[in-house]
């Protein structure tokens, strides 16, 4: 039987790591890093420096592995996604069976926690239907958390709800029904454009929690631009960028 | 200068702690633990055994104080909220005063993390008010993240928003609308018998991530009952309870 265990490891700052995770690293046979060629948004490189840094178990090894690349010819974004989901899966298995054969534990290191926006509990599920596999979580520090750790603010208003959404949906559906606060994953195009700014505060990050991290909060009519022009230059100094961002109307 | 850390210790299983919260509260000057009387919900207990096994620096020291108790005269309830934490305020620039004068930096181990349904910041915004304060968050493991790994699940749907909200507001309001996916904190009342059946899926836990951990899942129809008499029973025996869950609708 083969276990797999999926490790948040919060976002990109080696102290996000829990005791849970630095054991769980150092309890596995085997770690599997991904790579994207010479992509630096595959944080191969961070994933690298994490295990240096927590893992003392010599017993443990680290194998890298190939990350298949989406097919853009897939029109259908679903598809697309299915499929890669697919062809990651199955180099998760050939590694298994590669390193470990029919018994052991294999770890990932998953960016955050793996309940959020993160597709390796789908991944690990395809590997389920063909390998005796079981899958066990430890949660891990989300960019949310480091978001509204770094404006050391609530994300809830008292007794209140909020919706976790995406720039798409923002873009397309607007502001959701009955809530007065949104958080906004997965947003490459500042999708705040698409809303009216009156009363609206928002509350953004990038790299939150990491060294790198920049933060802007204002009124959204004053601050808008001002995030655009910071998130630009920031990615082009860096070569990648994650950023998330709340937001709250009167 | 006053530094007060918020130190998100995750949800009562000591190795939620990251390693960011174990390196803020040994450089901590003071940690300060609340007591409510005999009453097993303040978990003073399990935020020593924490202490205990975290703090390595002998110059961090740990005070106890007693929670002040809600009014529970005041007929209004945001009233009542909001005098609870100012008299919870006065008490900790009490404490801060009398153990390190105008200098040094106090601690405050937050269950959970402070962004989620929870006051620490809102008390930490009136101390701030009265004593010259800085205040710093770090994030910790939530239970909505505890519940997720136990049952190894994402929280969203792939691209789909979700809400965060109480059990009032599910009792109140219903299924809110445009979301499939709901999380429902702070419900002592299993709000969730409050809502139609069909096509639903529950996902409950009850001490997240501890040893005491209890989780149901399944259809919310055949799972309810189940879920209520575990859960009282559970509350029975422990003398508390805390609880999350998820629902998804087809």
């Amino acid at each position: 039987m083969i276990e797999l265990v999926l490790v948040g490891i919060g976002t990109g700052n080696p102290d996000h790591l829990t005791r849970q995770a630095i054991k769980a690293l150092n309890a596995a046979d085997l770690v599997m890093i991904p790579r994207k060629g010479q992509n630096k948004a595959d944080l191969a490189e961070l994933r690298r420096a994490i295990c240096a840094e927590v893992i003392t178990n010599p017993a443990t090894r680290l194998v890298e592995f190939d990350l298949p690349v989406r097919d853009l010819a897939t029109p259908d974004y679903r598809a697309r996604v299915d499929d890669w989901h697919d062809a990651i899966a199955a180099v998760w298995k050939e590694t298994i069976l590669a390193e470990l054969g029919s018994k052991g534990s294999a770890a990932l290191l998953v960016w955050g926690d793996a309940s959020l926006y993160d597709s390796t509990l789908r991944i690990a599920d395809r590997v389920a239907r063909v390998l005796p596999l079981t899958v066990r979580v430890i949660p891990g520090i989300t960019s949310l958390q480091a978001l509204t750790a770094a404006h050391a603010m609530p994300l809830n208003e008292i007794g209140a709800p909020f919706i976790v959404t995406t720039g798409r949906r923002l873009r397309e559906e607007g502001w959701p029904k009955g809530v007065d606060t949104l958080a906004v994953m997965l947003d490459g195009e500042c999708s705040f454009q698409s809303i009216a700014t009156e009363g609206v505060t928002i509350w953004w990050g990038a790299y939150v929690g990491m060294a790198e991290e920049i933060t802007l909060s204002g009124p959204l009519d004053k601050t808008s631009q001002r995030i655009i022009e910071t998130r630009a230059e920031a990615r082009d100094r860096h070569g990648w960028i994650m950023d998330i961002y709340i937001l709250r109307r009167a």
